[in-house]
């Protein structure tokens, strides 16, 4: 039990970082002060009694980590690292300004953020990921993870529940800041803390219920939390928003409201400190998990030319090599591993993937909090599936992660199943995500060499696979530098440049085959990397063929290869005709598909040739 | 309760809708029996006992209504309408051919579909916003959704499912096929009834666990839902697999396979046929809902040039204006109504409003359903909130869903928030939804406009909102005709030509006056349509300015306004200067962060300045 003296110390570091986040968000004229006071009972207990680590150090891979999912609390996470000694408190009046890591919403900028949150309902993914990491590499730490109940509405909070409690994540606890107020209205559950409780239960873990104020009860929780072993554990926290100050304290309409500067006084005289207060000790962290064997060389591919391999077969082979030569690669995936072929590594070396089930937010969080302990996380699913995680995507950019994704099933070629298991807005949606890599192999070979740079390449790599089978073009010593292209055929009297990947490329190959024959001859530009384009060689084969470029795609007109296209030859006044699905597909064969919305073979070289008559006729 | 001869009929209708299910996917060559099987007895007890319906009319808005949430279960709902009478059993091999209306997964195509499914988790949500909807209108229907146990982990489930029993949706009951297996693996819970009617009775739910291959208890489990009041229900039923024939029941490595031709016949003798089975007997609907008054003219907008108005503010007003003339239009928001204006509609008519709380992903699900009883909906939160429901936004498209979204603050422009607030990849999102249209207005008098069009408009309308304030523009009585811009200033010997629209189009009206004290005249374009976009106006001032556009957005450079112009033009040449955000923008001012990421009147001047001494150079 907690003496009476810690009890003092930390009622008075909350105090404390009470008086901080008011003074912050007034300074800063916004910011959300209610949603800090709710918690800084909490916080406090954590920072100053619970969590083991190295002020000095926010990210010593001993420490407990510490994940803030209501991101709007920032103000009380900056205070509570200034007031662990991390910086000068006088810093904490920067906040939300220009420059200033102590941003709005917490991002990696910020030493004392692994991650950035402010989108809500993401965190808990997160810290599952940091806790299944944790345990991988059998580590000490502890991970916590503190929401808001307003979030927990937020389904994403149910798929990270499921997953921690099935996967017996007892490093993990949880704490919930059940202070009734959201931003526009009471949450739905309001103080109703048991059906929390019993929410959470079902779902699996271990719930304490607490006054989110009394720290005898916070601490005992906590304590008990320890002993908790086969679960995860949960603190469903009674608290109100805006607690301390009488004329805030839970009101509605004080969401996101700083205390008017004129005001401010009035708020920080209910907030009276001790004269001299017992001193909080922070507990110094166990010592750290042993690092990564370093990794070594993959091996070159072994296909053979002209042999037949989707290339989402090829990503199932590409990962397990990988994962042999990488110590630090990991899979996941959403129930689809036999047909994302991740399987391929799952049954090879089960303990470098994570099944997710079907919980694809979920699962793009876990990669992300499992990145953050040097992991390389590989996420695959079908494309259109990645669109169900577009928020975690999104956030994951914002984090600085260390995320590969491979979308399979891209475009019509899918073929029987519909529109509703066809990628057709994967690459618009993975090219708009902020420092984003975007590749789109069209064999076997490529798709290999591509997982492989993918893995040294920081940031998020985005693979585009496709469902069916197609001929291995490359040689297995071909390299594939990202921002490159492969000009796979060419003639000093080319009459038309075709640019395409994946399946289209394909196409191309055979609209080629045919014009041929009637003496036309097509260049063809496998652009297999899409983000950053190559917009030199692009350009070239424009200026070379009329300066005008047909670009073919398995992908909505809009965001994909095309305007990829057109945006890496923006201003050169190219032209460039675009084949791609306008219209919502339905079910068919492949070919039927690929032809019906117009980027078959067969489009392409009536595209191709009408485009070459056209310049032959300006010529005349 | 149910007689012997009823169940007799029902367990033979049940025998019929396996026979057809594996039939047409062996013809298919591919498809999912085994998950049709393990509901055969569910769906036979819904469809030929339980729902009140036309048989001839599945639209017919007395119906009770179906939602097919597992979609791979497709089979099976086309046995069941056409066991129902709708067509003729012959029809179901056309299952999954090109031209077929029996796609692979539902559509609407399909007149005994109401939505589009397939993409797992979403039904719920849909039946939620049908149930909400039937109680909106005083409807006697019922609404039924049947899900797989393996998408109960998408978190989308577990919001719909604390949305309905917040709201006592008694008129709704789902039901859970345990079949205990996944795509890949067992699922997490497998046969755990017990955990999954925990789990919905902590969410609110009346859950009746049941054995869903026992007709005794599905009957009297559908029968207890009917008395229940206050709350919904749920039948948590466990099955198995590929129920009824014995080499694929309950056998992992079976999902997604159809029975191999060779083996149909010895699959189809384990499915013996009465010789002599018992009529079932339909339920007929009860009389339908009223139906809601015909709108009247919307008046024009009342706001003065030059006031100070956020669009965000426009859209609140214009969304009262339009429910009080328009009886259809109803409002979701996900609890950031004072932020997105909704309050001003949910203040004056709080029965034309629906707080859908912090779940982004079952507030356009809730839309969608709404939208299948003929009304309108409209959905708001912050732009960069819409990416949570992505798929939710996709799989509306493939829904032939009449649903309207509206994004406030977007951009970099929110100011001190940071980058997890800002919508950045909004526009690249909803261009690239199948059949979209993508609307920005830049002042008030144009958001009301458009609000009010995209009543008007069928299908997917998308309007991007700014949080600060910016003057009107426009005088009350202009039109926006979707497709449309405005060239806002113009010469005839204007130098360069901006496009713009939002908090740039202002700064482009900045850098418009700031250069023509230097004797430079900038046309001015407001692409206040998006998608589609004004390809014939953006070539005319292009071809009046060098062949040069320049493009300024308060978005991420790869598929938003910059590429929409380019798209427009993209066969014509022309030149597109794009200025954009370019990397991951952080807290600060408004004012700060525009001139930060190179959006500003500041910037906007410069490149102009620049393009028009080009011209100036190369006319020499």
């Amino acid at each position: 039990m907690a003496t009476a003296d810690t009890i003092t110390a930390l009622r008075d570091k909350a105090t404390r970082l009470r008086i901080h986040s008011l003074r912050a968000t007034t300074a800063a004229g916004s910011g959300h002060p209610t949603s800090c006071l709710s918690a800084a009972d909490l916080v406090s207990a954590l920072f100053f009694h619970v969590m083991r680590y190295d002020p000095a150090n926010p990210r010593d891979p001993a420490n407990d980590r510490f994940v803030l999912s209501k991101g709007h609390a920032a103000p009380i996470l900056y205070a509570a690292w200034a007031e662990a000694g991390l910086f000068p408190p006088e810093k904490l009046l920067t906040l939300r300004q220009f420059g200033s890591d102590l941003e709005g919403h917490p991002t990696p900028r910020f030493a004392g953020a692994y991650v950035g949150t402010g989108a809500l309902g993401q965190g808990l993914s997160i810290a599952c990921g940091m806790a299944y990491a944790g345990r991988l590499d059998n580590a000490a730490y502890r991970v916590y993870c503190l929401m808001g109940d307003g979030e927990v509405a937020e389904g994403s909070v149910w798929e990270a529940a499921a997953f921690a409690s099935h996967y017996k994540l007892s490093n993990l606890t949880a704490i919930v800041d059940v202070n009734r107020l959201g931003q526009s209205d009471p949450t739905m559950l309001q103080h109703d803390t048991g059906t929390y409780a019993r929410r959470f239960a079902a779902f699996g873990w271990q719930a304490f219920e607490v006054d989110g104020h009394k720290f005898e009860h916070i601490l005992d929780a906590f304590d008990r939390a320890l002993k908790v072993t086969g679960q995860p554990t949960v603190l469903i926290a009674r608290t109100f928003k805006g607690k301390g100050v009488s004329f805030i304290e839970n009101k509605n309409g004080w969401h996101g409201k700083p205390v008017p500067k004129a005001d401010l006084e009035k708020a920080l005289a209910e907030l009276p400190l001790d004269a001299a207060p017992k001193r909080a000790e922070i507990p110094r962290p166990a010592p750290p998990p042993a690092p990564l064997p370093a990794p070594t060389k993959m091996a070159a591919p072994a296909y053979q030319k002209g042999q037949q391999v989707a290339t989402r077969e090829g990503y199932g082979a590409a990962l397990k090599k990988l994962a042999e030569a990488d110590p630090r690669v990991i899979a996941v995936d959403g129930d689809v591993k036999n047909s994302t072929f991740a399987e391929v590594l799952a049954q090879a070396h089960p303990g470098r993937f994570i099944e997710c089930y079907i919980a694809e937010q979920n699962m793009v969080g876990v990669a992300v909090g499992i990145s953050t302990a040097g992991r390389v996380p590989f996420a695959s699913t079908f494309a259109c599936f990645l669109t169900r995680a577009y928020d975690q995507i999104r956030m994951a950019a914002i984090s600085r992660a260390n995320l590969k994704l491979m979308g399979s099933h891209a475009g019509v070629s899918i073929g029987e199943d519909g529109a509703s298991q066809m990628g057709l807005e994967d690459l618009a949606m993975m090219r708009a995500v902020g420092g984003s890599t975007v590749l789109y192999p069209s064999d076997a070979v490529a798709m290999e060499k591509l997982v492989e740079q993918a893995a040294k390449l920081p940031g998020i790599v985005y693979l585009r696979g496709t469902r069916m089978k197609s001929p291995v073009l490359y040689d297995n010593n071909e390299e594939f530098p990202v921002g490159g292209s492969k000009v796979l055929r060419q003639t000093p009297d080319d009459a038309v440049t075709v640019v395409a990947a994946g399946v289209t490329l394909h196409e191309a190959l055979k609209a080629h085959e045919e014009l041929k024959r009637e003496g036309i001859n097509l260049r063809v530009i496998d652009l297999y990397s899409v983000k950053p384009a190559d917009g030199a060689t692009l350009l070239a084969a424009a200026r070379a063929t009329g300066n005008t470029l047909l670009v073919v795609e398995d992908h909505f007109a809009e965001g994909g290869l095309g305007e990829a296209v057109l945006g890496a030859v923006a201003e050169e006044g190219v032209r460039v005709v675009q084949l791609a699905v306008r219209f919502l597909p339905t079910s068919g064969k492949p070919e039927e598909l690929l032809d019906a919305v117009g980027i078959s073979a067969r489009h392409i070289a009536a595209r191709a040739r009408a485009l070459a008559a056209e310049r032959t006729a300006t010529r005349r």
